[in-house]
């Protein structure tokens, strides 16, 4: 794909793709679509030179050792700030992910440091019109999951993590379903939508080297469901905040 | 593979299910292997018929409403419990890795209600005595990642994740390497074993019906490590405990 530029039309960027490849996507299949790309297309990006940082911001960059400008940034994003200690700002976002630096991220938006770019607005209405656009130009819709990659507690490393996600469940419920001697099983959910985003991510690398998509064929998964926020807990059943 | 008994030579079931299907893995492939035939491979199954819950067991099981006979086994594969509330325990296991009840799991096992299956002993250890014996029965060891699935913070549904791995790094370093526009990334790690786990687990499914081991081919990994302790989160350096 060429390199995205605000106000691109990524369904269209996506579908001459997939021409290019020799794919026809069919409803069987998983589009997954890189954070960076949609928030590109749909203009997700911010100079700092025009950014005035709050004395809130200010405050939490002098403790988080970033950027007062970027710090306020963040905060525009921000639903909660979780944890913040030097060199690590963990919020939730307004869209309830938990995350570093809101998703926003200094990488790969153009040759000037100064420019920023945001996550999506609402990754679920993006994947919805991407799924929608796909299925009109070619009379079948995949699946779409627009992924990120997101640290974690625990354990070292990012993951791929679905932001965003469209004609697919975010969970696979098991429960009910027995296992090979009929009992029930210790795995009762499955993040299916991250199992996904992650596989795609190992295919994207992390450096923005020309895969901003991955068509997932042969996958099994739930077809009901409102998007990736069905795999937010709810912050009142969640034992680690 | 047929079902696997505690005793089994493993890394012979999984040659000659290789063989069957016409595979011939190489230093460039990544056999995935599934916890639960590694550690009834390995005899890691416990009868709760034979087990004494300790008076701790018993307070801890009041409080997560379960089995204070499998809360003793749980407690006796901890090292520290993370949270309890009811039908919730979370632990760091003797390992270091952080999940629900230890590993412990009550599914398939066999016929009997009361067996449970224990997470391997050591699991990089496993993973390289597999590559170790693979590599000389074909001349080429693949790596090899143990993968189970666990839950997460924020998240719902649980992912598969490594416990084990050889002959791959846990967790690539990105630092210092440009991106498009030459400057730092904000993913600087990449969980690499955990996206291939992850990966893994959607062609293995969770009810353990019949697809034990995956061999992943195409990925790009790293492949210095020690084995997935490299990619647990030091304790003193995780903000989420």
């Amino acid at each position: 794909m060429p390199a995205v530029q605000p106000g691109d039309d990524l369904a269209a960027h996506l579908g001459a793709a997939l021409d290019r490849a020799g794919l026809v996507a069919t409803r069987d299949d998983v589009l997954v679509v890189a954070q960076k790309v949609v928030s590109k297309a749909e203009g997700r990006v911010v100079d700092l030179r025009t950014v005035t940082p709050s004395a809130e911001a200010a405050r939490l960059a002098a403790i988080v050792e970033k950027d007062p400008r970027l710090v306020e940034v963040i905060l525009s994003e921000t639903a909660s700030v979780l944890r913040a200690v030097p060199g690590v700002l963990v919020v939730e976002t307004r869209l309830g992910f938990v995350c570093a630096n809101a998703g926003v991220d200094h990488s790969n938006v153009g040759p000037d440091e100064s420019w920023v770019v945001l996550l999506p607005e609402d990754p679920d209405a993006t994947a919805r019109a991407l799924r929608e656009a796909i299925g009109r130009a070619t009379g079948a819709a995949p699946a779409v999951i627009v992924n990120d990659s997101h640290g974690r507690a625990w354990r070292e490393g990012a993951v791929g993590v679905a932001i965003g996600a469209a004609g697919i469940g975010a969970v696979e419920d098991l429960r009910g379903r027995p296992d090979l001697f009929g009992r029930a099983l210790r795995v009762t959910t499955v993040g299916v939508i991250d199992e996904l985003a992650a596989a795609a991510s190992l295919v994207m690398g992390q450096a923005d080297e020309g895969v901003p998509a991955v068509l997932v064929r042969g996958a099994a998964f739930p077809r009901a469901g409102d998007g990736a926020r069905d795999v937010l807990r709810a912050p009142a059943q969640d034992l680690f905040r």
